[in-house]
């Protein structure tokens, strides 16, 4: 049953309009390790540009460099529209707090999503039901409480508990869902591609000290997609190919139950360890 | 054998240094279509902030979004140090002609990469030796003249000629080198994570009007790395999951011959077909 009141998310990534500043504040209710989830941090940057009345077209990329921890509290949202033309436009984006440098920077292209040829390369991987599997299990941490995970394969537990043998895969297989459900929109598609938990933790078989710096997200299904698709989980695979002096890297892709892929994304994390 | 005077790649990527404003000039050697190959302007942009004189650490992700066509002649580069802490530096870089709008717009992360748990997830793919492969032919567009192709898998056929039973795969596997072998370095990774033919082409089996609108290369290898390496061509594996509604997507690895994945690549790019 879908919630009629606000959905958390919508609360979490919501917006107070300017013209060049918006404004925006932290929700507890996606609190991460040290700050907010980056994926609601990047919903919020999304959503602000989704409601700029400059805005035309679809989201077609989002790229956000996670330069800073943000703290509790109020942030503003720099806006700039660097390029437009006929079919796209490119955004640059700065978070920031009391005036100081930027927290996060991201840019984003939008654009119109005409008719073409369409051919989906990749298939959709097998996955059990999302009904017959078992709900990840509640963490401290408040974000991972919002989403409902289910895990085909590579479940990880952060709880503690031991290390796995070294090297384990860094693969993972799972649906993701709000926790109160929520159809699937462009937001949270974006929240979504950063809700994979660290490759490091699944490789390394514990939690090690982690932190987003890059992600980038491409969207390959526009609303009208998305809201015929009508749906409130995706499936979600990651990888990592690589962690090498404190780097390592994360592929995903959101995949709709009905096999449309639906978001690629890629990110680049510090670790230690 | 190696060059011993200035390669055609470096003066290609010359920036001459200012501040925050640094000029550049584009290249007819290295032209594609409708401009400048994206891969130089790429590498353009990462050679003015590893020369600049605030940079610190290693290129660790780098963001182009392609706003529009660079005309030929000089260009203005914009950098911008945004933000920086103990580790990480992040850049916002526009580029633009004349004083107009950027017409690339670019992100950039660098990072100190100190010595940590190593592990390298994804193996390389089985290659033909590059010496036993016959180079890729000549074509019209001058960039393309500047590297070396070694053709493993998806080979396609720039010049015309029948179209391919559709769909046909998106996957490619070659050796890139430059023309003239030129040791392998951050900006010539850059450029080669650009340097993929456009999927579309494979897929359908056609040449179609194409455009790379947004680029992310991540760095797996330091300067260090790369030195110890000490090569002048990669192993190159892309493919394309979708295309959609006018867009596309690319993902890419690029392998030293030893067997070290130096740098990991996606984009989304329009065409019309």
């Amino acid at each position: 049953m879908l919630t009629r009141t606000q959905h958390l998310f919508d609360d979490a990534t919501r917006v107070t309009p300017g013209d060049s500043r918006w404004q925006g504040r932290t929700s507890p209710d996606y609190w991460a390790f040290i700050g907010p989830f980056g994926g609601v941090t990047a919903a919020t940057i999304l959503r602000a540009l989704l409601e700029h009345p400059q805005r035309a077209g679809e989201p077609l990329a989002l790229t956000v460099n996670f330069c800073a921890p943000i703290a509790e509290g109020d942030f503003d949202i720099d806006v700039r529209l660097v390029k437009a033309n006929r079919s796209t436009q490119h955004w640059c984006v700065e978070l920031s707090q009391d005036g100081r440098e930027a927290a996060t920077l991201a840019t984003a292209v939008f654009a119109e999503r005409r008719p073409s040829w369409s051919q989906q390369q990749a298939k959709m991987p097998d996955a059990t039901p999302f009904e017959t599997i078992k709900r990840y299990p509640d963490v401290a941490a408040a974000w991972i409480r919002q989403y409902d995970f289910r895990f085909i394969e590579g479940y990880t537990e952060l709880r503690g508990g031991g290390s796995k043998v070294q090297p384990a895969s860094a693969f993972s297989k799972l649906w993701i869902g709000d926790r109160v459900p929520r159809r699937i929109d462009a937001p949270s598609l974006m929240a979504m591609s950063d809700a994979f938990f660290a490759r490091i933790f699944h490789a390394k078989g514990e939690v090690v000290p982690f932190g987003t710096v890059s992600l980038t997200t491409y969207f390959h299904a526009d609303a009208d997609d998305l809201a015929k698709e009508d749906i409130t989980h995706v499936l979600g695979i990651a990888d990592a190919r690589i962690f090498h002096k404190s780097y390592g890297d994360q592929s995903g892709e959101l995949w709709s139950p009905s096999g449309r892929l639906l978001a690629t994304t890629t990110q680049i994390a510090y670790f230690k360890a």
